[in-house]
């Protein structure tokens, strides 16, 4: 079958035949998403990423048609498979949460360990795959990232059940979250946070531009300008953007009392310095940092509700979201795509 | 203003002239949704229901808008009150959270102690308003009883923390729910169920009639006739029939080990007898029986979050859930809705 | 080597001996405890006992000394194996708590499925041994029990974190705790609740005898005689009596709102009889109703740790707990103990 | 009455009769210890610390014995204080937890906004006075330090819960702990992670001293030099030396995937750089760092229990904690102690 092929550590993408067979029920690939891990690995920059017997399939974001009845789904119906895989060795990758791998040994559909999901077909068990309503067939590939967010936001909130966090009115209507990083991932978690009732702000360090402001209008969150003296603070800040380690120390003290500093984003460049005097502050104030990777199928399987709710309640933002789709017989564009970030783009697809 | 109103513990009820001050912000009524509990005090069946100075006004669900701004909330804005109201004693009506008040002290709108929402304004805190998105204005209604649905399945789910219930997968797909009743509260229950990923089965003492199965055919819910031997078990099964206390006799040796058995419906009539040799079954088996009742307004706002989803998601069953609308000036009718469940209700609304 | 031997579902016990292989570790056996279900399997009237291959080696609380070194545990020391083994088969047995084994395959040293631990010697994995402390060498044996109570106060906890439970100091002093039954197992129950800083009341249906009267005075517990009209109401109620179903239909409307309800005994006789008007109690107070079984290797743990504490701080009461010691080789008076309870018993040690 | 009278920011410390009137029940102080934060006010070093009306009483940890009946308690009753008192205004001080005191409002007692509990006599609501078993009346000062270790451990458990952290047998035996800092705190941080049943290790820049080796040895703690190259991984890390950020830069990288890093010590000296990578590695593993502050009334009666415990458990440990008694009498070398950490010391009480 086709297949978009990769040879890490080294650099180059290609559209290849390749013979992979599988047990497991098979589903027929409709579309595929591209992250930043793909370009990194298609760029040969992610050491992480590895061949298994001289090339990897590409792709841990895929929308497919199931191909045949399983004992809880049904040929025809539309599913995603999950991109993590357990270590087998461990209890939480037991328990269905590779996220939480204690041997660092889970398989990444896609990067190490387990080819990825850009081929006509992948051959899966129903226990990786998650069924996808038709109603969002039209944006469900953002399940895979919003999963990841899925969990950042339960694991949130499970930390902080070390405190009483709710509000005086039982929500977290009073609780101020601040996101940085007005990217696909800022978006997501502004539509996420603003779900779970907190009161929402979201950052970058310049002013928003057009496309923006909309979004968060019709989102309903604020906006902060990070260039600017910020006056106020937060119960939780989640750092979204991976622009560097600036973006954390101009936030870090933005927390108030108990706060929890989330770091979702991979920071590319520089050097965080913690004073002595602000590591008590971080002591006197129980603040908490934590780092946040990896949604599994529970989260999967709440992407999907949300995308559900929020096609409808925020139309404008979700329509905004696939910014480009590519034919998989497209191959200049396609592995332009695959190289580079275009302009603008939230999620480009690849169409099989 | 003009105001539906009762004399509990008499029978009876009427539209009247009532002079109800209140300072807070007003809400301009736009309609107010009946449930069992309206007609209980009609008929003069509640005991717990009290007067204020010679009346109370009915009432407790209600959609509205804002007339003025508030700190979060803007002139315009569709909203709903909450109906429970906190004793202002004890710590968990400190919190927000008087669904779990200690002294049984509390304040029922349209109950016990304040006056109801079938009115045509009310005043209140904004700490006390839900908003109500425009999208599902249509039935917003639901998101009183749905609130309640919220609570329970919430609590359920913290009280399995006492072991470890998610399934092999982390999802809860393996865990099967049988639900009694498939009048509105077991229809919303199996939506809220399914959103939450439990496998879900419904149950009444009678083959379904074709209404309902068309809606759990679009819910993807399995039907079990109670009248017939069941040979399957259950790890949670929630009483929402409240038809007596036969369908808790007939259910409760269906769970399996650490099963779950909510009670949500208020049985009118019986008596359940547990043998010695039953209860020791409960011990072997951890099991554990809760009754349910009441959400607040965090579970407001999850009603509201589900509601926009299922509006999209399952939209057969959304658009029968409400199967008529009073206007106020048909005072006829409105008597006669008050006084009696109509064939094939679901929900009923009087329109302002 | 020697061993106590029965032969369920027939009655009878006898001293023989027998050829029990192993590859694990040995444990050279010091003492045996003896309890209800020994004499119920004794007396051929525990349906639930099985032999293997045509006999049954009794007993469930056994301390060893250790005759090798292992992983985690040095050749010497004390050490006392866990009664119940996971099914291998359900998540919660896979995670060392077969305490809530779903499938009811578990195995029960002594009553179904595994040899017991009343023997020469046995041999046994590290995973299923607990380190005892010298310093409790004497009473260590409570700490099989007492792992069951462990269990269940940790259960009752994290089932009413589905409110918010703590007082308004932080801690559980507030919440009062009716316990049911003068026995071992209220006795245990008492010092645990005490330890967990609640307010502890312990019943019975009679005035305390002067021994009890001393144990409670130095726990400073208050006592109840349920013969008499109970005026005040109870946080949680832990049935612990086992007498009978009548005592559950005093004491379940004594519950405050919000209230847990654990049953740990196992009712022999009558049946309970819960009216509608009651269920409905039971929905309005949010009401749960638990059944309370077996601790496995952390309650163990804890069991030591607070004996430990307690016969430091409860010398009176610590030191009336073991009310006599058998040797194996007083046959005639072993198959009393094993037969009977004796007057004025709490734990009867076998003594190797 | 007598008292021991501090004027912050200013250095100084004398002893002068004051005149501090309370309505509460009266409570006559038998001792009181000294701890670092003493030393600080003493010294001049603490701007936190506030004068009331001109000077303050210093002292936050006393035993003393309380002069009337109350609700709950007698008089003759031993009694110890607790030290943070609520900023009445947020809701975890409502629900008395002020250790997480959003608004950073709360009082202090001997160090701002309430005076000390270094005098003669001290008026209190019984609400803030946990009772002291007379068993451990010798050792009882030592329950105020560890109420904060007593919480800090709960709260890393309670973080934990975000995945599955217990082992396989269900207890917390395969967890590694690593604890920095020998002193008070880590030794009394290493019995009560021996007490949870972790696997403790504690370590300083130096080969242990003959009394620590006595002790680790006692404990059954293993012992890790950090000026050696340290080839083991750990499943959580209590930074407790507060001797710089260079340990933290030492330890930091010693975390498993999943690790908990907690900061109990007040870092003097030094700054703290993160690079990108690792902050990359913080992400990929899940790491969690956390502050940890203060115990409250819960956390004292837990400090109770484990004193008692260990003073059975460990007779040589504790039998070491209180190195000197200083009368109130010898002023001389009341400065002394209150002035400067002397060698060898542990904990020094002051003797009315």
């Amino acid at each position: 079958m086709k297949a978009i092929i990769v040879h890490p550590p080294g650099a180059g993408v290609s559209i290849e035949d390749v013979n992979i067979n599988g047990n497991d029920p098979g589903i027929k690939i409709l579309e595929n998403g591209i992250c930043g891990t793909d370009r990194e690995i298609v760029n040969g920059e992610l050491s992480a990423a590895t061949s298994l017997n001289g090339f990897l399939v590409l792709g841990h974001e895929a929308l497919g048609i199931l191909e045949e009845d399983t004992k809880n789904l049904r040929k025809g119906d539309l599913v995603m498979p999950i991109n993590r895989r357990g270590c087998g060795r461990c209890l939480n990758c037991m328990l269905g949460r590779p996220d939480f791998c204690e041997t660092g040994e889970q398989l990444e559909a896609g990067i190490s360990g387990m080819h990825g999901f850009m081929r006509e077909y992948i051959n899966d068990d129903e226990r990786y795959l998650v069924k996808v309503p038709d109603v969002i067939r039209d944006i469900a590939i953002m399940a895979q990232p919003l999963a990841d967010l899925e969990k950042s936001i339960e694991e949130m909130i499970s930390i902080q059940k070390r405190l009483h966090w709710p509000c005086i009115d039982g929500t977290y209507n009073c609780r101020k979250v601040l996101i940085t990083g007005t990217g696909t991932i800022g978006i997501l978690f502004a539509m996420l946070l603003k779900t779970y009732g907190f009161s929402v702000y979201i950052s970058n360090k310049r002013e928003p531009n057009d496309i923006e402001s909309k979004i968060f209008d019709e989102l309903s969150v604020k906006y902060k300008n990070l260039s600017n003296k910020i006056d106020e603070s937060f119960d939780a800040i989640i750092e979204a953007s991976g622009s560097g380690t600036d973006v954390i120390e101009r936030t870090l003290p933005l927390l108030k009392n108990n706060g929890f500093y989330g770091i979702f984003g991979f920071e590319k460049t520089g050097t965080l310095n913690l004073t002595s005097e602000f590591l008590q502050g971080i002591v006197y104030k129980s603040i908490n940092i934590t780092g946040l990777i990896n949604g599994q199928k529970p989260h999967m399987e709440m992407a999907m509700n949300h995308l559900i709710q929020w096609k409808k309640q925020f139309p404008k933002t979700t329509s905004m979201m696939i910014t480009e789709k590519v034919s998989i017989n497209n191959e200049r564009r396609l592995k332009e795509v695959l190289s580079k970030k275009r302009p603008g783009e939230i999620k480009i697809k690849i169409i099989w």
